[in-house]
């Protein structure tokens, strides 16, 4: 039996990360570019096909083994692969499909990089073949990705999935960069997390934070922040505490709506979750509508930095499959 | 060919709907009985039962012709018809589907009467063959129908779809039955828009309100409100207006979410939506994430009283014939 393998794109605002894959999700080469966003769509699109050429070049596979390219952006596309928007590297309306597709000369497949995430968790990490899972990227802000009956749910325009520009309540600080106030991710995100610090710390809240940032709250980390809290810095503590309680409100809201088997947790702010997952599984559970059926489970994602790549591959690989069904 | 029928049951606070419904979707005969809550679970589905084989017998249907049965209920079930809870008929863990199926020797599917209502509209209604829909029964409360890929989509559980609890804003009014603060439904709903005019006429505001309702503010109906802000009534129109405010913030969220290709409005708000949806979709419009794409159309639905058994024996039908694959 020939192997095929896929090409994993995962397009970041700082970096494009690209590999190979096997049809069973194992990275066999990976490589990266910075991401070059003030040249433009087509000197980005251009590195990407670089990218691809030199994997296969450095890898000794002739283009006939790869099935397909799939690429994450961080933005929304239609299944065809135009990119409506991907705000951080300033696209508006970029044919990436059938730009990309002409230069490699393979099928290419675009998608959220929240839906890749997803992909990767429900092919080999904590949401493994649960039929309904929603993934949640808490990095600098809050994205999602859906898993509906077993397939990919981007929405009917493939706009959809947009969990963090979910209005959860009224945010007193700040609003929302999308226009609107009291989005999820104005509570629940890195940015939101760092915003509050600096609130509480204008108010001449005594803190650690000033010692680890060198007074300039402009270098506040959520790593500071989850250091500090397990110091029992109070100002860190508050940030911690208001992102649990918005994280549990957004999952429960997610929760009656989707009723998933799993959500998990990934990006920045998951892996400091050792200090805060308790206490949000706790909150989840007393707001849920059905509290006596407190099932879907809140887990950590397992998969690293490959996730991208991977779920990218993954996805080119199933949408192949259908397409040739 | 053989003519196969459904049996179609709407279990209200109330009533007891029930009809015998072609498997086109056209209700041949039908009947109801008042829902004896205070009785318990046994007697309410004894009376179902009775009701069933009354409309056999006036049909002069035998049972051979009778596919299946759909029970749409006001509460949440287990696809095997395990009623987890119905809140308004004090029902708690009621193996209905069982039960009912011993009772009429036929297969008995069971779900939420939003579904039920929103299998209807996609059946024969406003969101006919879209792959992807929302229903929003905008009555009491606000209940939800998720049509996704063109199947139902209840939840992993069974107990997804509680869209009316989804928590959206502070309320500084009341609290959600449900012991949360800011669910969707206490903005936007019959139960909402009347506790809102209550606390204005409370502060003394001048409405005409009080003639309609002879001075007791518990008269107060939806229709008293539409019709007052018609006439522009001050208390009336801050009613409609904030109730129209909240309804484009859940639509919003939901779209976000879902990005269906049609949301529709059903129960009785929407049959007074001439005076509010104009206002609604705008505000929708500049509430969504992806602004340029406004796809997602807001329509009122075409189905009236018989919706809730039409939809219940296309339930049946449905769930029926994938059962026999």
């Amino acid at each position: 039996m020939r192997l095929v393998y896929y090409i994993g794109i995962d397009l970041g605002g700082s970096s494009v990360k690209a590999g190979i894959v096997t049809e069973q999700g194992t990275v066999v080469l990976k490589d990266k570019k910075p991401t070059r966003s003030k040249e433009g769509s087509d000197t980005i699109i251009r590195d990407i096909a670089t990218l691809v050429e030199e994997l296969l070049v450095a890898s000794e596979l002739d283009g006939q083994e790869v099935g397909g390219i799939g690429v994450g952006i961080p933005g929304a596309a239609s299944k065809e692969g135009f990119v409506y928007f991907a705000t951080n590297i300033f696209w508006t309306d970029i044919p990436l499909g059938e730009t990309l597709g002409k230069m490699t000369g393979k099928p290419v497949f675009v998608a959220n990089d929240a839906t890749m995430a997803a992909v990767a968790e429900y092919r080999l990490g904590v949401t493994q073949q649960a039929a309904n899972s929603v993934f949640l990227t808490l990095g600098t802000g809050l994205g999602g990705g859906i898993i509906i009956n077993h397939q990919v749910y981007s929405g009917h325009h493939g706009i959809g999935t947009e969990v963090g520009h979910m209005t959860v309540g009224h945010n007193w600080d700040y609003d929302c960069t999308c226009g609107n106030n009291g989005c999820w991710e104005t509570f629940a995100s890195g940015t939101a997390m760092k915003n509050h610090a600096k609130k509480l710390l204008s108010q001449k809240t005594p803190s650690v934070l000033k010692e680890k940032t060198k007074d300039d709250p402009d270098h506040i980390s959520i790593w500071h922040l989850f250091e500090g809290a397990k110091e029992g810095d109070e100002v860190c503590l508050q940030v911690v505490q208001r992102m649990t309680r918005y994280l549990a409100v957004g999952i429960a809201n997610l929760i009656n709506l989707f009723d998933p088997e799993i959500i998990a947790l990934g990006g920045g702010i998951s892996a400091a979750s050792d200090f805060f997952l308790d206490e949000l599984k706790l909150q989840v559970s007393e707001r849920i509508y059905v509290k006596k059926m407190n099932l879907t489970r809140i887990e950590v994602s397992q998969l690293g930095n490959d996730a991208g790549i991977i779920g990218a591959a993954m996805y080119a690989r199933d949408e192949e499959r259908r397409n040739n069904l």
